[in-house]
């Protein structure tokens, strides 16, 4: 089995990836985790809700999130970028069902209600975060469906034991259902060639790194780039045998991952 | 089995339904359609999006769907009230599953491209509609879900066959739905309690009406109350035992409406 999972950034070439997954899945189950981050900030600027950034002690960047925010979220992932997915999927004869970590409790999270933020050198705290952090997967749903001929695509938010709706980072959620499902693959794709040694210069890709080193590459990483780090991290140590990171602007984002393009954690 | 149709007017007790239908799952299949009528006036508002609805030359009113509408459609439905009806039914011990008619295509419907409508006398031709008529179920993957115990929380928008995202009249898909899964009642619940004589007085309530007097209702009914009839009138045929017009902002709408409250069509 393998996990793809693609950003939302608006350079993404969907076409090819719906393509690249039709073929794909006449040899192995596919699980498709989308994010929606450009549909996102579009919605976000339309309704005039900012998305919040902020930077924790340790240097970790996550999102604040609101009623307002998350109300946005919602639209952008569940209503948007998930439902477009779904029937791009469909048009390739893939039997694709959306779904949302909320649905029949498919990604269960720990609630970080208190958010500590560095803002101009001083640690401000903030409550009633919605967010939290997905640490158990309802694997039988998953199986149900793909024992049937569907095949998942899934996204953030995830959903509290209490059963309250929150936020989560897509691609660490990823990791925890990668290693849940014991995938063979977890396949990052996004806007940029692969872990770049220089997150400014392409060329600088790095094509395969031993896991003992992805600590050392944490300080240097940037942004989202960390929670995916992170994500290559957990999902190695939970037995998936190899995480890669690759373009997702390609002519064919999931073939040429596969075929060697990218980084390769192993 | 019984189909739950909630409309999505603002006054309807969610919290009531959700507790009725926890107590009702212990002794049959419930599956459950919303609508989100209210939360989507609310943002197309807020996005300057207007929502036209068009009255047809044989009299009856639909939405014109552009592409902008559309997805409208799909951040208030898809997005905002469909997972958080999911939410609050997990909350209730329930496993529910929200999906759309996109969703592994569970409701295919037929492309209604060209839109006719009378516009002060004149009768004027809107194209490229994105709209459609359900006309076939993936009974499959609602039985996949409710054999394995969960909950389907279903919504529009529809696809077409050649995978389009099309809006459509959820209750005339509910009566399809209500066909195609062989229900023992369809039940929709809204803004009023049940059929009325005379749509101004509350207490014009029909208790009962015989199938076959359905026909000469539909010239005095307005707005969306036709959808419900023709609803209605298709799932009796179809062989659905009862249907019933209730009022969706009582205490437990479910438990009344069952109880003999609101208009029993059979």
């Amino acid at each position: 089995m393998i996990l793809v999972k693609a950003g939302g950034g608006a350079g993404v070439n969907w076409d090819g990836i719906a393509g690249d997954i039709a073929k794909l899945r006449a040899e192995r189950p596919v699980i498709l985790v989308h994010g929606a981050n450009a549909l996102r900030a579009e919605l976000s600027a339309r309704l005039g809700v900012p998305v919040r950034t902020v930077v924790s002690p340790s240097g970790i960047s996550s999102v604040y999130t609101d009623s307002e925010s998350l109300d946005v979220f919602l639209m952008a992932y569940a209503g948007l970028a998930n439902k477009r997915i779904v029937a791009r999927l469909l048009r390739q004869g893939i039997q694709a069902v959306g779904l949302t970590g909320v649905d029949g409790r498919l990604w269960e999270a720990a609630p970080k209600k208190d958010l500590y933020s560095v803002e101009n050198g001083k640690t401000k705290l903030y409550r009633d975060n919605l967010t939290g952090r997905v640490e158990k997967i309802n694997v039988c749903l998953l199986w149900t469906l793909i024992r049937n001929g569907y095949m998942p695509v899934l996204c953030a938010p995830a959903v509290t034991p209490e059963g309250e709706i929150v936020n989560t980072d897509n691609d660490t959620a990823a990791a925890c259902l990668a290693a849940a499902m014991k995938v063979r693959t977890l396949l990052y794709l996004f806007e940029a060639p692969g872990f770049l040694r220089d997150a400014d210069r392409p060329e600088s890709v790095v094509a395969r790194i031993p896991r003992d080193e992805i600590e050392s590459l944490m300080p240097s990483a940037k942004g989202r780039m960390q929670k995916k780090l992170i994500g290559a991290r957990k999902a190695l140590e939970a037995g998936v045998r190899e995480v890669i990171f690759a373009d997702g602007r390609t002519g064919h984002p999931v073939r040429d991952a596969l075929a060697g393009g990218g980084t390769v954690f192993a």
